[in-house]
């Protein structure tokens, strides 16, 4: 195994652990209820459905190489995960996507009906904000600087904004700039803020800061450029989700707007860019250029 | 008009200016998109659909009397009513209460489809934070606080375990100390957390946060209870929305379980006690005592 696989397997069992506790964790009065206890597993469900954990990966590695102890960045890292568990749930329902599977298996609302999926979501996306403000080892300004940067890209002028853009992309011909403002929205916020967050928990300057911003606005752009290529040329199996959707639905991707060289090719100049933003952080940069090279070559 | 509804008015005023101000203000990328202007307009349209605005009361009156400068205050306040309305919209929703009605107008997902009042109710949660977070008259202590607070009061160990149980209610014959649980979480900690959040941004001591949470404790209970006299003997005209549902569905109420005789003195017995437990702030508890007297009496 590679130094990078080590210490991405390394960041995943933290977050996996961390994530599974959280809600397990949770006591209080009313919690023996039977209707309860199917809601809390509900958030469980989907909170512990793997996934590649890149978002909560980001907050740890920028933590670790703006000097931060990475301990304590990992509630904030597993506040990101929270959050985006909460927007797949909901995304999944069937007045959003209508999704019958998520990664390779029924999702939240085919198992635990459709009220508990979106209780699921709400719970999920108001355990990430206690998760954070309760952090133990962050400074009160470290934390409510977190929340708010958090609560900014989750939010109605965040990814909640491109989650409606993404909806409505689906009624018309959008044309390359739309499609580019949702994924910014849609997906980008969030892998920003993962990155930032790691960063606030290591106290890091400005620079560093806007390093890994551009870093992440351009893995991010990639990474969803990645997506759309794959949903053409990929297999169910491999992606654990169906294929094609895109195509049928007759939305506009940066697929059928670019086509699949010129796609390729973008994905690849904005990685090249995403790793020259790291040259600030010298020898320390290695996971992140690894990580962001395997965001392209991925199959799923 | 009493001093205390002229006080009432103002706040009212003040909250509705500024929960209204909170949505339009918002500036980002991609804003001027169609499909993005209905789902804020979805988000403005609960909001501002007046309410008693009780909670938003709450945390300013008890930053007054707590000696704090109630401007501070303002943004705790609004957040408060933003998951109070988050949480009626996604309680409306077809695979929850379904209800087609609230406060005499038709339900967000009647007016804006189920989509954007799903990403509406979850805008309107996720900016809650942003609010308290961005308070710009609080240090980073009290907004870090006053956001944990409030997502405790808000998460899935309260107010959403309560929206648990009170869909479990209706499925089974609930007893008094489950209804009691039940609506102490669905309601009872978020009535609870408006008033700490008051006293936070006013940096009261601990005895004074204790009595507001006993004062919030008991007219929460006693507002549920008055709750299910008025399904029974309100009428749909002054109620603003259907009365008899609870009967209709079976369900377990303080007066299906009780009586209405007993649920009358029980109401007023905890009212009583919410008054004594203001002592603490003498002369200045007085809109406090006035408030507790109108929501018994109260007749929507």
């Amino acid at each position: 195994m590679s130094l990078f696989e080590e210490r991405l397997n390394s960041y995943v069992d933290m977050i996996n652990k961390a994530a599974s506790e959280s809600v397990s964790s949770l006591v209080f009065a009313g919690r023996e209820s039977s209707g309860l206890d199917k809601m809390l597993e509900a958030m469980s469900y989907s909170l512990e459905n793997g996934g590649k954990r890149i978002r909560p990966a980001l907050t740890l590695e920028f933590c670790r190489i703006c000097g931060g102890d990475i301990k304590s960045a990992l509630p904030l890292a597993v506040a990101v995960e929270m959050i985006h568990t909460y927007s797949l749930i909901h995304d999944d329902l069937p007045c959003m996507d209508d999704d019958d599977m998520r990664r390779g298996k029924p999702s939240n609302h085919k198992v635990f009906g459709y009220a508990n999926a979106l209780l699921a979501g709400d719970g999920l996306l108001t355990l990430a904000f206690e998760t954070v403000l309760s952090a133990s080892d962050l400074s009160y300004e470290q934390k409510a600087k977190a929340g708010l940067e958090l609560a900014k890209a989750a939010g109605c002028a965040g990814m909640i904004a491109g989650q409606v853009m993404d909806l409505e992309n689906e009624t018309k011909q959008a044309d390359i700039d739309c499609v580019t403002t949702t994924d910014k929205l849609k997906t980008g916020e969030m892998i920003k803020v993962s990155a930032v967050l790691g960063c606030i928990a290591a106290n890091a300057d400005e620079r560093k800061i806007k390093a890994a911003e551009t870093y992440c606005e351009k893995i991010g752009l990639a990474f969803q450029i990645v997506d759309d290529i794959l949903d053409v040329t990929s297999s169910e199996a491999e992606l654990g989700k169906p294929i094609g959707s895109d195509n049928e639905n007759g939305k506009s991707t940066y697929v059928s707007l670019l086509g699949l060289e010129k796609s390729n090719e973008t994905a690849l100049k904005l990685t090249d860019e995403a790793k020259n933003s790291l040259e600030i952080f010298g020898k320390d940069g290695e996971f992140l250029l690894e990580l962001a090279d395997s965001l392209i070559s991925r199959r799923n």
